[in-house]
């Protein structure tokens, strides 16, 4: 069944699933309020029209089975998920493009890549689902190798080992998120790590690239649910001992965690399970400004109560996605439990709202269906359709992106009107027109937030790569400035690469670049990446 | 005050502070009930008496001011408190006492130090608060250096600031816990990280090794109330970036933690606080059984609630301390917070216990004394008497020691039983005699317990060594044989190397030693702790 359906290499998910013109047609609106406006669509580039280099390796013999060149595959795997990404797309610059394309099926595939690979002097992407957003998985390596493999790894697609005693299970690194959860319901279990990428990401990308999830609060990153990983570098293999809770000296585990494939490619771990939830119970309050609504999320934050969700989205965000009507912050704050009521914990978190201001959007007292009524439900609408907006909007010339950090509450008002200002400025300055900047909070610690921002703005076909690189360069160095880290989740990449340098310790750069030349000596896994 | 006070070389805490002769001899009495019989007590080696070699370096120009070789200082430095330590103490061991103690009072005086240990080839022992059960500041790092410096760092001992909007605190990290706590209290907050060493040890050696604490689920390690490290190395100066969870590429502090000053000196962190917990209770439960009382823990641990403490004791333990006079496991299960009543999280976990056979020792509905109750007030009066225990118990010739470490629930009944077992039999097979293994859980998370072994055996001053080596091997190669960590937070220091090389993935090892390299060239840095 899934066979059938074939991933769009312009944009998210299958080629049969799109917005409607309905959708497309609100989104513009609303877009134009803002001042917006979109251009005539230019058509995606067929696949015939695509100039692709000819594959400057050959397959070797042992690699036959397993590799592939063609067009389609080489297509697909040149991009990942990100606005550079996405405007090169629609502008045919595939001359980067992978010169082959692997889907290795065991540890000796592995090995049998990289060393050839590292004979030849040819780079490997190792490719989870692509759905990177920082040019995680972008080919586009530079001239100093004489070719270029994206590996996809969605052949290491099994769950092992299920052990419902502990709640765990070894799961292997290329399986997507749908597969794993589908494997795991039949034993009542689940991993609750729902990106919103969910649907096109895998448990290997979320562990290399430290992805945050469904949980708002405690179990935010996938850091927080790996017991043990394995990973497989050109030099070894690296297999950290599965135990709840080690202090055995530094963590090997937090060592792969955030690699991005910069180490080595990690092809199982042991996860950390739930059972699934009985008792679940969602609310909504509105807020008069965002500041008020941050007050609310910190409280609730320190009180020690641990909401599976408590996120809040600026009225903007919920303007330009048809979400509510009126100009307000939305709260969505939900609980969720296997074992028991959740009635004293999610009543505690209302008086947090209402103290702050909040007034009720959805009632979660005696309405099991509250996530899906009010502006939490049109909201939650708008958050699984928003994936697909982009690729409407590049080829509009409408540049529309999203950029994530933390920052500790002390800090945050400053920082907030810091970063939302400097970005307005520079897509002003640099578009020459107004654009939208807005926030929500992905997740929430009791010493600060993960704002998360989005932006759209006007631009032109010749100048959007430029444009966009601009205002994320203003965007980025703001948010370095004010004290946020350059990605609470979304990673480093090639996009972050210049500011995450600055914020690393400079030693610790150095313990990374040893670490490679230990692991990786003929540096072939992801140049660009995590270390030069 | 405190400087009144002297802290004794030969065991825990000031000199003024010991068991009383009623405690001495409810505790021989114990013992000897399992088999372990008391010799007559051997005196504590007077100062006067323990011969120290003539301090192999001299003391240098620029570090006079900050540099002592008094013989009380050198012998009190020249040990922490682990076994070994303590019998090596008593028979007047004082080779290996370290040259010259140090108290830098700022990072000039670290590098100050630095610079002439490494031109000099002379050891650094980082001290804290020589509370290493693990031979982690023992300055014994044999013939390769020309000196030791043992540097204690006492004089780091401020709380820099504190932003109580975020809950954190930037404090430096030679702070005793006292000391940290006391400072905090104006603000109404606190770190609540009270390893049972609180009053004699400090944030920088929690940070070093990974150290457990007080909260028994959720916020176990210090790992988890850690914002950000800086640390110095010869080789210059780390400083990670204070956000409330970054997910830029491998955590830098996950570097730090547990690195047991083998790759620089911890001089100060951010930390997470709270506010002081205004609602607080504390139930027990009594189980025929450990093992029942263990499928409670899980019960508790996989339901979500969170408690902040919820340990278990088993009956041998509870005797020995005289806390119980039945053959009982003991359950002690607390919750406390600063913001709402926790009755119905309490209730919950109250419904676990009953459901898995335990029957009420103390109940905490309207008693918030609860925790000074039953057997529950008993076993917390004998845990802050514990570290007084093997002061009198080596000069009696009797070895006390406990080892540690955490195992997934679905293992847990045979591991328990192998250990207990192999330690049993070792303790029988070496010394000739029978010998008591207790334990408790220390710590436990939704998917296993941290098992926390305790065990007593009979010995003799000229065997007591050799013998304790003897069954700590084979304790330690049961734990590492049925799948547990040779640490759960007691740290590797010395003792525990073998088994952490073993238990430590190689490719991981190597990328230590690099970074060592780099870090500390020279290698003057804790010798023979985390890298060879
Ligand atoms: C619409 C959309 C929504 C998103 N929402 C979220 C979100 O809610 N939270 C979030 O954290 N991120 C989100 N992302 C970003 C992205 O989904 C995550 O970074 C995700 O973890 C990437 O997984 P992937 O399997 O697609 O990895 P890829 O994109 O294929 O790869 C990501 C990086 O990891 C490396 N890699 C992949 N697999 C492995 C492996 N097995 N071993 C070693 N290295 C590997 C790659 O080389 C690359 O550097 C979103 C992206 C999109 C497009
Ligand atoms: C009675 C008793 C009870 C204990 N209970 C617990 C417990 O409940 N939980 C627990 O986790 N541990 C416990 N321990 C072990 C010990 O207290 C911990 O390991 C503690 O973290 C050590 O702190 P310290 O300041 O005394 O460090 P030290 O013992 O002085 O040093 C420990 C290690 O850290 C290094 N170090 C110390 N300070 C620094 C620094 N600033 N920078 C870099 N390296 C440094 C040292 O070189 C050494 O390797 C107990 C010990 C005793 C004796």
């Amino acid at each position: 069944m899934k066979k059938s359906k074939k991933l769009k290499y312009w944009g998210w998910g299958y080629e049969e699933t799109t917005l409607n013109k309905e959708e497309i047609k609100s989104l513009l609106n609303k877009l134009c309020k803002y001042g917006i406006v979109s251009s005539d669509k230019r058509s995606t580039p067929p696949i015939e029209s695509i100039n692709l280099n000819k594959p400057k390796i050959e397959i070797p013999p042992n690699l036959k089975s397993i590799s592939t060149e063609e067009k389609y595959q080489r297509i697909l795997h040149s991009f990942g998920q990100s606005q550079p990404d996405s405007i090169r797309t629609f502008q045919s610059d595939f001359n980067h493009a992978p010169d082959l394309v692997s889907y290795p099926e065991n540890e000796n595939d592995l090995i049998t890549l990289y060393d050839f690979c590292e004979k030849s002097n040819v780079a490997i992407i190792p490719y989870g689902a692509g759905s990177s957003v920082v040019g995680g998985v972008t080919s586009d390596v530079g001239s100093k190798y004489n070719g270029t493999i994206s590996v996809n790894l969605s052949k290491f697609n099994k769950v092992l080992e299920v052990d419902d005693v502990s709640l765990s299970a070894k799961i292997q690194g290329g399986i997507r998120g749908p597969d794993l959860e589908r494997s795991l319901k039949n034993y009542g279990l689940t991993l609750r790590h729902f990106p919103q990428s969910f649907e096109h990401s895998t448990l290997g990308g979320w562990i290399a690239t430290r992805s945050g999830g469904h949980f708002a609060t405690l179990y935010t990153h996938i850091d927080d649910l790996v017991e043990n990983i394995s990973m497989i570098s050109p030099n070894g293999k690296m297999n950290s001992l599965r135990v709840p809770g080690s202090g055995a000296g530094p963590s090997p585990d937090r060592f792969m965690l955030g690699s991005e494939g910069s180490m080595g490619i990690i092809t199982d771990a042991w996860v950390k399970l739930q059972k699934k939830p009985k008792f679940k119970a969602t609310a909504g309050y509105l807020f008069s400004d965002f500041l008020s609504a941050a007050q609310a999320v910190r409280s609730i934050s320190q009180a020690g109560l641990y909401p599976a969700n408590v996120r809040i989205v600026d009225e903007v965000e919920l303007d330009i996605n048809s979400a509510s009507k009126d100009s307000y912050t939305l709260m969505v704050i939900s609980f969720e439990n296997a074992d028991h009521e959740i009635e004293p914990w999610i009543s505690r978190a209302e008086e947090c709202c209402l103290d702050h201001g909040g007034i009720k959007d959805v009632d979660w007292r005696n309405n099991p269906l509250s996530n899906q009524h009010g502006v939490v439900g049109a909201w939650r609408e708008a958050f699984i359709k928003m994936p697909y907006n982009r690729e409407e909007l590049t080829p509009r010339n409408i540049i529309s992106d999203t950029f994530e950090t933390s920052i500790t509450w002390e800090k945050f008002d400053n920082f907030y009107h810091n970063v939302k200002n400097t970005t307005e400025l520079a897509i002003k300055t640099i578009t020459g027109k107004s654009g939208a900047v807005s926030c929500r909070f992905s997740h929430s610690y009791p010493n600060g937030p993960a704002p998360y921002f989005a932006f759209h703005a006007n631009s032109s076909e010749k100048t959007m790569l430029e444009d966009w690189l601009q205002i994320k360069k203003a965007a980025s160095d703001a948010v370095h400035k004010f004290g946020g880290t350059i990605t609470h989740h979304h990673a480093i990449g090639r996009d972050h690469s210049h500011w995450y340098k600055k914020q690393r310790p400079n030693d610790f750069g150095e313990i990374l670049s040893n670490a490679k030349k230990y692991l990786d000596p003929k540096s072939i896994l992801n140049p660009g990446v995590i270390v030069e």
